[in-house]
């Protein structure tokens, strides 16, 4: 199954949740036209897997639109707000192709701004009247933001483990791929041990998609990832790239002398790029990556074989063969 | 009644919000001790009014204590949250008497701990368990942050009103303190009557509040505030006083000249504040301050004269009264 009929099961749905979206930015028009241009300038594009997943994953059992559109539209405003302050947080210029929040009206707009699209997704979380899914939404945000306060912390640190990474990215990308399941299936009334298989395939994908976002910020270019190469080790971040090739030159190493602040960092950080690239290190990432993506198809071995966990298995083919 | 006696008939019930606050900190104990060093600066002191209004809200009708207390709490969560973000985007360095999240650990750490303030309060609202309730929550950090932007893009624009004013301040705090009175109606089952008016009871204290708020950022002193005096001014917010002074002085005004960047800006500040207070202005604003001060006392008639109805009476005089 290609990717287009993934998106084609839902297709009329998701062109729903772009509604929302147009109806926020739209609410904002010669009311407070600031607003307007900024919601306008962030609520475009994506690759809107995370609606997905929650749509596909209300597939299983009593698929409620009523419910699962809200959700399906909250999973993703999150998604943003999240991306607007750590825009702000790393001063990043380019997201999508497209210019920041912050870098077209500073960080401090950009902070207030995360925060009016948190309140806007929480409405949403709200608006499916299920408050196991408003709780999960609420612990999804105190997840991602301690993982992101852990990686602040842990930048420019070289004492971290692989197991420190995981953990890591779980809490920072996994945890919203995991809500973003986990609610479809709560939302559809399936059955407990439903509920939790398609959690789990939410967490596998999304620590799978985490790892390929993290090579492709090696191996890819910017006009391919809408965003410069190279950014992690920029802002001292150790993702698994760089781990392996601090293990495997514990001595002389770029990456070191970046996290020193040693040197010309520009020129480190492309002999790491380099050396990276030339090794069988980016093979070896995407091992990782297939084991958790085997994991998440794993988790879909008691539903149905049906078209939605086809879609659901062909997103997972997708998170890992991506180029963006 | 003395605001002490205000306190004591929910004193008991405050010390747990203050329990929820130390069990927050302490559950990143040896975990994670930077964020629990963070949340150990920041949950501490404050006049809690917030948690205050919900608790005494709530005492009209059933005092369902088990959802009273997560909103309490969720309340002043908010608040504080809001209260980092503010800091971070003003870039000050002192509130409460003390420093700033973002003056010791800097502004990016300051607006992912505001993120998980923000989580952590909507965890405790949904732990009310009133869908309500949870929607009210979303949409208060969606006025809050709404009239944040306001304030943000309206600095050092001499061309606002009255009007504007108002509005600004209905969001950035009366909204707040129309929540935590609401929520306690709702959570205590409250006839909907009863609820309009204690949400309308909170609006027009919280009017007062910040009224008395702007007045004191002119009258009072660094000592008494914990927070330097004439701070609007310099970050080009304009606030009823200088709304007034403006007026007065068309031409030849220190408001302006500060914010068309002319001249020596503290000396500029500093004439501001002695042309205010050596004037009937702050004697004005704290006439338009008591005229919300009697709707909100106003507001109260329907209900019975109990011990509660008489702290929410007392707690409005100390609002308008209080010198910091």
């Amino acid at each position: 199954m290609q990717l287009n009929k993934v998106y084609k099961l839902v297709q009329q749905d998701l062109l729903k949740v772009e509604e929302q979206f147009q109806t926020l930015v739209k609410s904002q028009q010669g009311v407070f036209p600031e607003l307007h241009s900024m919601l306008d300038q962030i609520l475009v594009g994506g690759k809107v897997i995370r609606p997905t997943l929650t749509l596909l994953a209300g597939k299983f059992y009593r698929y409620d639109l009523k419910s699962l559109l809200p959700m399906a539209t909250a999973s993703e405003l999150l998604h943003i707000a999240t991306l607007v302050h750590d825009d702000a947080v790393d001063k990043a210029s380019i997201r999508r192709g497209r210019q920041t929040i912050n870098n077209i009206w500073g960080s401090e707009r950009a902070i207030i701004l995360g925060d009016y699209l948190f309140a806007k997704a929480g409405e949403f979380a709200a608006d499916t009247n299920n408050l196991r899914v408003v709780r999960l939404f609420a612990q999804t945000l105190g997840t991602i933001s301690r993982a992101e306060l852990r990686q602040g912390f842990s930048s420019f640190n070289l004492e971290q483990t692989y197991d420190d990474y995981i953990e890591r990215i779980a809490g920072k990308t996994a945890a919203l791929f995991a809500m973003a399941t986990e609610s479809g299936a709560v939302l559809s009334h399936a059955p407990e041990k439903v509920i939790e298989a398609l959690k789990e395939f939410g967490y596998n994908l999304g620590i799978a998609f985490q790892i390929v976002d993290d090579i492709l910020d090696f191996v890819s270019t910017q006009a391919e990832m809408g965003k410069p190469v190279g950014s992690d080790l920029i802002q001292g971040t150790i993702t698994l790239p760089s781990l392996l090739l601090l293990k495997r030159h514990p001595v002389r190493n770029p990456v070191k002398r970046i996290f020193n602040h040693e040197g010309n960092k520009q020129q480190n950080v492309k002999q790491a790029i380099e050396m990276i690239c030339n090794s069988d290190i980016i093979d070896e990432c995407y091992r990782v990556a297939a084991a958790y993506y085997t994991k998440s198809c794993d988790n879909l071995n008691l539903l149905p074989d049906s078209s939605s966990r086809k879609a659901l298995l062909a997103l997972a083919d997708y998170v890992v063969q991506r180029r963006k």
